[in-house]
């Protein structure tokens, strides 16, 4: 399964792991990287110190691509891009800000730079600056989404009309059926982020893979729309923010209601009742915990097999 | 480019024309049928007599299949289903209600039965009273939707998984990328709307074929999500509804907002204002208004291009 992804990354499968606040650390990017996948470490919940620290242990864990996911509206952002730049990483994805304040400086730097985004004028804004690939990310992905909310069946392809440089998809993709719809669409490569926290190597608390286990189709909502969506497993807490804005609560209230601690407590403590567990409307189809080697390689079988299902019936 | 689907309901190729209300009258149903796929006459603004007059004209102008779409939330669905199938309509497309109601009725009569849902419980239901054929919908569609919110890439593949009857994928579907991305989700057709308004027999006003012309991908949005959500093309009489949402207003006064003719307004008279030009997220993917035969012609060979490439690059 070769696209330009493959050749602009070094990586052997278009497949990237997205990264996830309290969730994609060296145990989880390395063996996505490992398994031929490119491993993204979720800088968004790392302090200077871990990121450090989990960027030492991935050039041990494997000798393969990897990269960083930096959020851009934290305020430490800059310093962990420099971080990292200095121990040698060479691919950042970034997201959640204006990449103009950072694109620039990674190129700079020989970097490989590719910006998330959530339509279709943000996918231009981040080439125009520079951004080597688009990351197309739809309203059904799990965790911070954008205000607009377009589908990734409606963004991808518009995606990869307006900008010259590769479009990777995000948001709903699963399995091999999802893959090969991505590469339908116009993508080159693919960002899975909720399939890959129901994986032995990931280090989430045993009740988040559960809850994830447990989704159906209608078990995740957009959440705290009025200050920056985030994708949320219904559960207590994302209920209370749900009806707040149905209320008409404030932004601020919202915000209030929103707090700082609700991911930390999903990820790490489990805390059914006041985590906010972030997660894709695609949980509905994962209903196993595999390795990240046997999903990778399943995932890669699967859309082969229904590629040539689908060439089949085309060409009939 | 051949599936169950064909066989079932006699077609060339898998490609259903939605029903929609105020644009699917004989005009474009015919053409759809004509050119190899399925014209819906939407039943939905028709009274019956007006139903009455275009299955005559319907009858005169294609001897290939067509179907009938009737939303069964309205009071006069039974005798429009009844007046139907006493013409010799033998397949309905029903939506927006209780399938329960009216597809054993429509069973009974020896006519193919498919049912429109936005989720898997939905879909269990229709198959399990009897639909020979779900159609899964998602969020991105135009028009009338669910309250999940749903998207197709997530909605497909989980039912598909769910029943063992076909599954056609409804939502954001506009090319022969969207076609291809759906046969890979694990659809054995499509159902494609937005894309329809915009061909030379579709007979909406000219307003709101430009307004499709010109919709970018945040150009639509979900309002009257309390009592029931529509998808419109982002204009003064959307945004009315979206503010009133957003300040917590009751769905009674949501449905005051909503009122009875902004449909109609639209549709014949292009009223740019007060009109709910009602429209799916892919209407950005939409830039000319071919003839029907020319856009089917075009996007079954585009499908067929796009799903050699992908089976190339899934098997490189």
């Amino acid at each position: 399964m070769k696209t330009i992804i493959c050749e602009k990354l070094g990586i052997r499968y278009p497949i990237i792991q997205g990264g996830m606040v309290w969730a994609s650390s060296w145990h989880l990017a390395s063996a996505v990287s490992n398994a031929g996948g490119l491993g993204l470490l979720g800088a968004g919940s790392m302090s200077n110190d871990q990121l450090k620290e989990n960027i030492k242990v991935m050039l041990k864990k494997t000798n393969k691509p990897f990269g960083v996911n930096v959020p851009i509206d934290r305020a430490n952002f800059k310093s962990q891009v420099e971080l990292a730049l200095e121990m040698g990483v060479k691919i950042f994805f970034t997201s959640a800000g204006n990449p103009a304040i950072v694109i620039p400086f990674i190129k700079e730097k020989g970097a490989v730079s590719a910006h998330v985004v959530p339509s279709v004028k943000h996918a231009k804004k981040a080439e125009s600056v520079g951004a080597d690939i688009i990351v197309a990310e739809g309203t059904e992905a799990g965790g911070h989404n954008g205000f607009d909310e377009i589908t990734t069946m409606c963004l991808v392809p518009q995606a990869a009309d307006a900008v010259k440089v590769p479009v990777i998809a995000a948001g709903g993709i699963a399995d091999g059926r999802g893959i090969a719809a991505a590469l339908s669409l116009g993508a080159v490569g693919v960002q899975i982020g909720t399939r890959f926290l129901a994986t032995k190597e990931c280090l989430i608390h045993d009740e988040y893979k559960k809850m994830i286990l447990e989704a159906a189709d209608t078990s995740t909502v957009l959440t705290a729309k009025k200050i920056g969506p985030v994708r949320l497993i219904k559960n207590d807490y994302a209920l209370q923010l749900i009806n707040a804005e149905a209320e008409g609560k404030s932004a601020e209230e919202i915000r209030t209601l929103y707090g700082k601690k609700a991911s930390m407590l999903a990820a790490i403590f489990g805390d059914r009742i006041k985590g906010g567990f972030q997660s894709g409307q695609g949980a509905g189809l994962i209903n196993d915990i595999p390795s990240v080697s046997e999903l990778i390689e399943k995932m890669v079988s699967e859309a082969k097999n229904r590629s040539l299902q689908v060439y089949s019936i085309c060409s009939s």
